[in-house]
Order: C-alpha cells, then structure tokens, then sequence
C-alpha cells in the first residue's frame, strides 16, 4: 500500500463535516477505490458490467431444475434488456457488455471428461485478460456477472476440488434445487473430482477440468484487472470461484476485488472464507447476471460522491469535536 | 393483510424471468410496498426525506463530544447542501425537507427537569402530523432523518425507559465518545430514569420528559403516515427511538415503517428487537441525517423498478423450471 496516499486520504475523509469514521464501510470503500486507483481524487463515472454467458455439459447430469436452453433464452432476454441485471443497469447508468463465451457449444460433461482441453483453457483466460484491457479502456469500474445453467455446479466442485472439500459441503440450490436434487448434485461432484483426482490439485488445473467457459473468462478477467488498476466487483458464488482461481493463479489479483454481496446460495459463505471477503450487502439474492454486482458498485459511487462532495468543517464553518 | 393483494403481487414476480424468489429481501421489500399502498403496481416516483433539527438541553451534562452550536452550524450546511445527506439526497433523487424543530431554544435539560411540557410534546406531535400529511401529498415514499447534539442520550434514555433497562445496556458512543465518556452518559440516564419515576411508564410520558422535539415530531410523523398509507423509511438509532414511542402508542404504526440500517451505535440491536425489525443495510454507518433512509429508500426503488420492468417468462419466451 501506498502510506502516504492512504494518509492523504484519510485527511480528506476527517475533514468532512461528519463524525470521524461514522460513514463506516463507506469511507473503506472510497479509500480502497483511491488506493486501487492510486489517486487522491479519483474520477468514477463510467461504470461497466461484464456479462458472460455460457452452457455446460454437466447439465446432461440433471443437476439444473432449469432445462440447459434456458442460457441461450436469458442471452436473448439481456440483448432486449428484460433481465433483472437490465433492469438495475439502467437504473444505476451501468453498461451491459453481453459476452457469448460458448453458449451452444459448452463444455464437456466433467462427469465423464474435462470440461475443456488445456488449449480452450487457455484460450478463455486469454479471452477475459482482453476483456479486462477493453473495460480499463473504456470504464472506471467494473463488474462481472454470468448465466449458465448447471453453472454452480462447476464453480462448486472449483470450491471443492482446489480447497479439498467434500461435495455435500460445497453444493447448493443452485436455481431451486430440492434437498433429494443437492445430494445428486454433491454425489456428481464428488464423482468427478475422484476420476479426475482433483482433490487439492492447481487452480489452473481444476478450473481446465471442473470450470465453465464463462468462469474461466472471468478468472482471465480479473488476473489482468489486477495489472491494469481495475477495480472489479464480484457478484456472487460464480464469479467468487473464478475469483478464486483466480488469487490462487496471481495472488495479487485479490488486491482490486471488491465483493457486493453474500448469494443464498449454500457454500458462498465458505468461498468468501477462502477470499477474506466481507461483501457489503446480504439481501438474499441468488439470480447471478452480476445483479449484486450493479448494487455493489453503486455502493462504490455513493462513498466516492460522498468523499469528494462534502463540505469540510472548514468551508461549513463547523465546529469540530472537542477532543 | 389484503390476501388478494398478496396473491396478485406473489403472481406477478413468480412470472419475472428469474429463479422463485431468487431476488431475495428485494421480492419482500416491492410486496410490502404494494400491500402498503393497497395497490397491484403502485407508482414510485417521488421521494422525499424529512430532516428535522434540534438542541437539547442535556448537552449542559458534557454527553457530547461536540459543543451543542454544531446543530446550528449542521442545519446551515444542509440549507447549502455540504452535509452527507445532501450529497446522497442529490445522487438518489431524494427531495430534502430541512425542518427546524428546535434549534436554538431546544428542550430543557432532562437530568434536572422535564426535557418538555405535556403541552409542548402534543404540540410537537400535532406538528409532526402535519408534516405527514404535507408528505403523503408530495411523495411517494418517505424517508426521516435527524440531527442535534445530544439526541443520542435523549434516544437511549426512551429506550431504557420504556423497556425498563438501564443506562449502560443502552448508552452508546454517539458522536464519538470514549468508554468513560460512555460511561458517564449512562449514569446520566440512569439518574434522570430514576429521579423522573420513569422505567416502564407510557411511552408518552418518556417521550415528554426524556425525549427531543425532532424526535417528538417524527413520533407525530410516523403515527399520521400509518393513517395515510404512507411509507416511512427508518435512518437509524433516533429515528428507531421515535419509531418505538410511536409504536407504543399506536401499534399499526409498524405496518408502514421499513428500517433502513443497523447503526454502529451500540443499542440499536435492542431498539431493532423490540421493533422486530431486521435492517436492510449494515454497514457500520453511525451518522444520522437520515443518511441510512436515503440508501434504504433507494433499495425500495430497486425493489418496485425490478418488479414493475422485468420481462415474464411468457413474453421473453423463456422456458420455466422442470419442477
């Protein structure tokens, strides 16, 4: 960390006619903002959000409560701005990057076989790290979202695979699952880290094996984020397993990822452990399309407007405390 | 509850091209608003905050780390819009009525007398009455916020007073203070509990002799905007304390009342629970000036635009669960 911006930033904050410290998590967020940026004034007015779309073969599994087409239907719904994630995007002036990152053809069933070779593994990383280049282009901030049916199913045997977890503590609900449909799920997780010996193995590997084409799109995202002062919000447990495959790849990458919020969905919790991250928001949500992204970041813009537009006790003529 | 309504509304979102429920606390929060405003697909447009100032005599007892002119000083800055309220107000679209309550003459010092007269209280809740129903001809939902050196000791004596607690379960850092500035607060309250003969009497009688004129007039406020269907959005500890008498003394006031977040200050959680109300935000925010209301208004809106603009299954021509 820059030492002598941070103090410059917290000079700011303390001079503005509030109590010090009482904006909370609010001044936390503008201070990492500004140290991500490395700038005392940062500007933040074009926000983006990365949207990648993908199938996967796991679904022939019956791990989904949704039939697999639905990926291509919700593509449809977000290219005519009917989804929730559209519906926020406009309301808070972000930009909808609607990325097909392999919605018809898809992955492999990882139950049977990797879900990609290592040269469409590479490929997908390559592919996000341009992505991240065109958004620091063109973007202050960014967040990423994804759908693909049968997706936390991959992002779970991620979880479970790269931290040697079972699969009955990493599997969830995913859409709607009933609690017979989460043991199915957990059983074919553990299955296939067992015929892919993948309990513990590389990041890199476990994602080539278990991941999805939009999660490895992501992993690639944020790696080259990170080189480029990106900051970038999380959205929930699918874009947290490409988060974390991502920080076991670059640990550093952890350093411009902010985390929106805590998904209903099961093992979030356990991913956000894994991250040491405290998402700002706990809502209930589950939908995915980075639709906690959107929210999470206009937390972002509220505590950089807050910093940058308040008066100081100075211009106000306010008194300070007595201590 | 209307149980027609409810129906309709539950329809309404399980038919949004999205899991059931998926959108968690954002689903309960657009149905609770529908149900308040008796309406299918209510418009939610108008937002405005009710800002009201106040001294309060106790400040001659050192409670406060800040010097009893900062009311004053605080109430200018909103006028030119320098405060953290304001700034939040502008970004959200949010209406700000700046009301002065008392500033200047203020409430008598509670640790020697009555903060009020039983005439000066019915005056201040008459007039918060009033400013309900300016309200709820002006705006579509409502936020309440708050500002007065002092008010955190008048907010937590009502809390202790009418739940039959004592100073230090109750007594918080308000602006800032150290745990012997705490500490003393909380003997203060215990002191004027006892000498005013006031642990568990009606909330009334609490609100005229330990309460504030803010306070007293966002009590009137929250009982006449139960009367008109009108939402109120909660801030944080003061605005609770109003929100707690005014339930004591009407208790369909609860119906109309969302709270907005947990504060920092420490005794909030007692006031959430014995409202049974569970905040939408936590971030560690401890400000007032119905900073807190401004965000969880905002996610009110997020809630109803969500319900009111996303496309169905039927006319995105997306596929429902095989369930």
């Amino acid at each position: 960390m820059n030492i002598e911006l941070a103090k410059e930033i917290d000079a700011r904050w303390n001079s503005r006619t509030k109590p010090l410290g009482s904006l909370g998590r609010l001044e936390d967020l503008a201070r990492d903002y500004c140290l991500i940026r490395e700038e005392t004034v940062p500007k933040l007015e074009r926000l983006g959000l990365y949207l990648y779309a993908a199938d996967h073969g796991i679904t022939e599994e019956g791990i989904s409560l949704y039939p697999k087409e639905v990926t291509r239907q919700m593509l449809a719904n977000f290219e005519v701005g009917g989804a929730a994630v559209n519906v926020l995007a406009r309301q808070h002036g972000v930009n909808v990057q609607i990325i097909d990152a392999g919605v018809g053809i898809g992955t492999r069933n990882f139950a049977r076989e990797p879900a990609m070779t290592p040269v469409e593994c590479d490929a997908h990383l390559a592919a996000g790290r341009a992505d991240a280049r065109e958004a620091s282009s063109k973007f202050d901030l960014v967040g990423i979202g994804e759908m693909g049916i049968g997706n936390t199913s991959s992002a779970a045997a991620m979880l479970a695979a790269i931290t040697g977890r079972s699969g009955s503590e990493v599997a969830g609900r995913g859409t709607g699952l009933d609690a017979q449909g989460v043991r199915h799920k957990a059983q074919v997780i553990d299955l296939a880290i067992e015929h892919h010996k993948l309990s513990r193995a590389p990041a890199k590997q476990v994602l080539q094996t278990v991941g999805g084409f939009e999660i490895a799109r992501m992993t690639g995202f944020l790696m080259e984020a990170h080189r480029l002062k990106l900051p970038v919000m999380l959205d929930g447990f699918i874009t947290g397993a490409a988060a974390l495959a991502a920080v076991r790849m670059e640990p550093q990458t952890r350093g411009v990822v902010f985390f929106s919020h805590r998904s209903a969905e099961r093992a979030h919790g356990l991913l956000l452990e894994e991250l040491d991250g405290d998402p700002l928001l706990d809502l209930g949500m589950r939908l995915g399309e980075g639709s906690g992204a959107v929210l999470g970041m206009h937390l972002v813009v509220c505590a950089m407007r807050l910093y940058l537009e308040m008066a100081s006790f100075e211009s106000a003529q306010v008194s300070r405390s007595d201590s």
